[in-house]
């Protein structure tokens, strides 16, 4: 199973008057690391959206869970994983360590592939996703 | 049970490059509605945060179920509850309603009172909700 | 000139460690109230683009003075103006106003309509201001 | 003169519904990008903060020039230099390149040190910078 690690640096801009990340930040960083999934295969997200006529892959559900809070100047990794495929859905898995490897948040992600819906102009459906790039996450 | 209501416009740039809003904008409405509940029992943040000398009231626990998405122009209405008081814990809910009634975001926040920590300069540690606060919310 | 002017809620998540807004929240504002301009006369942005074929009117040019900071659960107000028409470009005014009128901060924006540039697919370039609308803001 | 590169990956999240980055986001960056200055001579925010017992230095004054748009998934270059230093404030230039080098934004922030206000409960007051700052950056 592809396993993406990423950096991130807290920045002052991400955190709050109580000088603590404010949580829906967490969701950018969480939400890069899932794109990131797909530089990690070669395949970008322009690039995807472009090849298979995606529109993007919206969340239907997120659940998270915050253990110990960061502040400005921390640098802290982001552990992201897809830990499952369905039709149409799939389940993303982030976790974000502190230095010192202290496991911070846990997150889980569901997300669906969307494309353009031809019967309403603006308006998107899901869609199926495309078995290739399955197969290139399979290989790793 | 105190029911607290509020619309929000969705602004341009709420919205990503699929032309809906950008989840994590979601969790800022949530944000602000949870603190717009103290504001509904005449404590607004600042001055309980203030009064009771609390750093805040960060997430410890956030689950989403995202069911129709919304786009700029659009006016959506939250409606948001606490629907349980702990000790230093307590759980809000958020609904997010389309122009017409029709339910897109349920959520629920588990938060934490929390006040500096004496023994770690910077550091914050959670600390017991004051119980003339719940009984506010009790009053409604 | 139509003045359009709008209450601002300063919320904790607009707010950084020292406890005032982030900057970048302030642009975030006032490209709201930009919009807002659109709503005054009837023709909110999703119906302007969708009407005139327009991509959006980005930003080619800022300048901001920040005089006093804001800080959270401070309910300001904006005041915003289109300063001057050019051909493709237009100049907006925002002045944000402390409660008690102080004047905390004036910017000026120069924003162009942009179109789908045929040209280079995903592209856009900037087009012609149609007529019509600007009479629509002579009239007020 | 110190001059200071950060690489950035425009992400999905940083762009609007005209598929271009959202501008307050390049705010962002470039706020991280003048903290980044302090870490380049090895006195990263926080520590800085504590040291000198300084709030933060926000902006008085900001010019910006929108040149070419971006879009999620490229990478650009942001050259960052301390332009200026004065009594209790400094203005620093950013300089945003497109991959290939074409330059896309030129920004120009004055910002202030700021220290708590003994006279105002959570107030802020501009300071002096300290000498010793300015010579480190001097060394480079």
């Amino acid at each position: 199973m592809l396993r993406n690690t990423r950096k991130v640096r807290i920045e002052w801009g991400d955190c709050d008057p109580a000088r603590i990340v404010y949580f829906p930040r967490y969701f950018v960083f969480f939400d890069n690391c899932t794109a990131g999934m797909f530089d990690a295969i070669g395949l970008p997200k322009p690039q995807l959206l472009k090849k298979y006529d995606v529109a993007g892959f919206p969340l239907v559900d997120v659940q998270a869970r915050f253990m110990i809070p960061s502040s400005f100047g921390e640098d802290v990794v982001i552990e992201t994983t897809i830990a499952e495929w369905g039709r149409s859905s799939f389940k993303v898995q982030h976790r974000l360590l502190k230095e010192g490897g202290a496991l911070a948040i846990e997150a889980t992600e569901t997300r669906v592939f969307v494309a353009a819906d031809p019967a309403r102009p603006g308006g998107i459906r899901s869609c199926p996703i495309p078995r290739e790039l399955i197969e290139r996450f399979a290989r790793g």
